[in-house]
């Protein structure tokens, strides 16, 4: 039966791919509100796509940001219910230079299909929403119910979601959440992640004098704000890249022989990385290997820092302010309020005299674990490997997704992870793209995963 | 005879302003080169003012950078010729949000001229030009000779002037040199600056991962080059703000007890100056005062700092690069060059793996001192005492006119220091102005002056 839904899915490629560009080229980037009016576009289009997929009750709900696009296909009785997650959100475009097409004008070269948003989040949703459809249009049924909820604001940590899934926890009610929104290890190899490391995100302002001032006037009797951030700042890692916030580590879990043996027998190349990067080395606290570091590690990382003049030239300037925006990601039971507020007592202390410093957290989420033994991930195993071929290695991801955490939590239900991204597709960065082979692949994965899924309860 | 000087510059106050309004309205930025024509414009206007002032040989000079005006009035026999330096170049404007009225349209409120370069230097250069003017205009002849050098690089660390005054060193040929372009002490307290800090200005520039990286799934595993950043700043001060770039303090005087002594006595708030500041407290090297921290003392200030994502929101990225733009300020013996090479030296030994360093010096001139014994500077001291009615104290300048060390050795002549500027005139910084009382009592300054000059020797 399920060689009807792939020969359907094969048949209407060319279209998905051309209603996957449109879907691109709404530029919704969340973290801007010059794209207020974006967001809603694409939240519209994507509910009349779902509609047409042949979903039911396709809502778009509001939410005291941007809206949430809710549809449902509930006649699979008896059968447990997945609720789908994804978000038309997508990452600021910016640098904007170092882009070689448009980043809202998406193209296809060799087999990529390029533009911002295309492998976060919108071609790996999309390979759901075109299960879904196949389903329906070829069979008319699915061997499970589905329940889609498609947010918009998971770039900027969605700072609405957990008060939207708490009140409509009855409508979302399902037996597992279903999410595609991240990378595989690499192209041939599938991969099932089962952890995901939590965040803590802060913008920290040090203001000085008034306004700019002269350096050579007032230079050398008068704080810094640049100079204090430096110090407070570079306070906070040692030359080992230890993170030297008080309590930071508290709730890491010390990774044990058999977690490095089990982060040995993942297939990666620390090298091809290097490589990939264009860095003459790889770098991090000590005693942990890339894998280690990106994954099961607690890192605190600088994501932009700015004061004074920037322009053209030299401007001798003690600058009137200078920020930060910092960010840290979690591991195990590290929680984001705790870490804000160590590193928010951490700055307090290392402040300097002369100036005022503004700290304030902008994005929160918990570390997120799953037993790689669960019958719903040993189900993906499966689907994994009709999709791909290749049985799929268990991984932990460095990424976030805070609100799996959430999902988890007020709907007690586990979380799978189905990915179908690529390390190396540019995600939060310039020249984004989705390797669209994979949207065979990974659709094929999931017309499996329904089945097994389908058929393994009733 | 200097009655009617004056009652010819009162009487033509109107214009004088007027003109000058003229002046700042051409936004001369020599540091953005977006602005190339407009240098041109203000060293066209300046030539063809200084031609209906009456002065003679007025031509616009070519260097491999902005041109340089010259003119001159060279009929007095046996009186000393002065050359009188200034600069038509102003800093750039931004942060522009900051401005009241906007930089590049002058306006009067509450007598204060208001626009970029108002005081830095249009205005004070302005006084050189009118009071010549009236000399001319009311008497037909000056007590001295003088020729008017007026450069269009200051700003940028005249990279061009010293290879035009090596080149131009006959035309330029004077007995001492008059330069307008500095503040005094206070409105009701005028001074006679006899140093002022060097200056060594770099830009470095950090680069990491061939773009920006996805925080999640490399942060922890790949060299951030803003942290890095901030460990190589981090490295170049200690608690008590001394430089840590070996070698730094070498060629510096330590003030003596006399020093310390003749600082005191300069009539100085540090409680105003903290106030107009809108600061907690002043900061700064332990050990020192305001005034010797920023006049007799070396600094090394972050004039910008930038890397990754700085825009609205948070974007948690491992940027591809980070940068600052840093300047020393430096006294006696140190020199330009030579600190350069010690900051490069200590950058490079504090450039963690994984990162690269890249830096440049993009300002260089070395500090300057005059006896405030010699003859020239006691006629200022006349000079100032018949025109603001107060006798001058002697200071030290923490600002920096690098062609000044230029100007006294290529032409072996003293250099003499006659600011009408104030501190709190907002030089390189938002809603700069100058005070246009100071325009009449610089102008009777500079009269007599002249006259001063022209009687004392022959």
């Amino acid at each position: 039966m399920s060689e009807a839904i792939i020969a359907y899915l094969n048949q209407e490629r060319e279209r998905y791919v051309e209603e996957l560009k449109a879907f691109i080229r709404i530029p919704s980037v969340s973290a801007s509100s010059l794209h207020k009016n974006d967001m809603r576009k694409a939240a519209v289009w994507l509910s009349e796509r779902l509609e047409q997929a042949g979903l039911e009750h396709v809502q778009i709900l509001e939410t005291d940001g941007n809206p949430v696009v809710y549809a449902d296909w509930l006649h699979a009785p008896g059968k447990p219910t997945a609720l789908i997650y994804g978000h038309y959100d997508v990452q600021p475009a910016d640098p904007l230079e170092q882009w070689e097409t448009p980043p809202f004008e998406p193209v296809v070269r060799d087999g990529k299909l390029f533009g911002r948003g295309a492998t976060d989040d919108k071609a790996q949703l999309y390979t759901q929403v075109a299960t879904v459809e196949a389903y329906l249009k070829t069979l008319g049924s699915l061997p499970v119910n589905v329940k889609f909820c498609i947010e918009g604001e998971e770039e900027i940590a969605s700072p609405n979601l957990p008060a939207f899934v708490n009140s409509h926890a009855e409508l979302l009610q399902a037996d597992l959440i279903a999410i595609s929104d991240g990378p595989m290890v690499s192209k041939d190899q599938p991969s099932i992640c089962y952890g995901l490391r939590g965040l803590s995100g802060f913008e920290l302002e040090l203001k000085g004098p008034k306004s700019d001032l002269h350096s050579g006037l007032y230079g050398g009797g008068v704080a810094n704000p640049a100079t204090a951030l430096v110090k407070i700042l570079g306070s906070m890692k040692d030359e080992q890249d230890r993170i030297l916030v008080e309590g930071f580590y508290e709730g890491v879990h010390e990774l044990t022989e058999a977690d490095h043996q089990a982060f040995r027998e993942i297939p990666f190349s620390e090298e091809d990385t290097r490589k990939e990067l264009q860095v003459a080395e790889l770098a991090g606290e000590e005693g942990y290997t890339f894998l280690e570091r990106t994954s099961a590690r607690p890192t605190l990382e600088i994501n932009g820092i700015y004061g004074g003049y920037q322009g053209e030239g030299l401007k001798p300037i003690v600058p009137a302010a200078a920020g930060v925006k910092l960010s840290c990601r979690l591991v195990d039971d590290q929680d984001p309020d705790d870490i804000f507020a160590k590193v928010k007592k951490h700055v307090e202390a290392h402040t300097p005299a002369g100036v005022t410093v503004s700290m304030k957290q902008s994005h929160r989420g918990k570390p997120f674990y799953i037993s790689p033994q669960h019958p719903y991930i040993r189900a993906a195993a499966v689907a994994y490997e009709a999709g791909f071929g290749k049985k799929p290695v268990y991984i932990r991801s460095g990424g976030s997704i805070p609100v799996i955490e959430v999902f988890a939590r007020v709907l007690n239900a586990p979380v799978v992870m189905l990915d179908f991204g690529l390390p190396e597709e540019n995600m939060h960065a310039p020249n984004e793209y989705f390797q669209l082979e994979n949207f065979d692949r990974g659709t094929a994965t999931l017309c499996r995963f329904w089945q097994e899924i389908g058929g393994s309860q009733q």
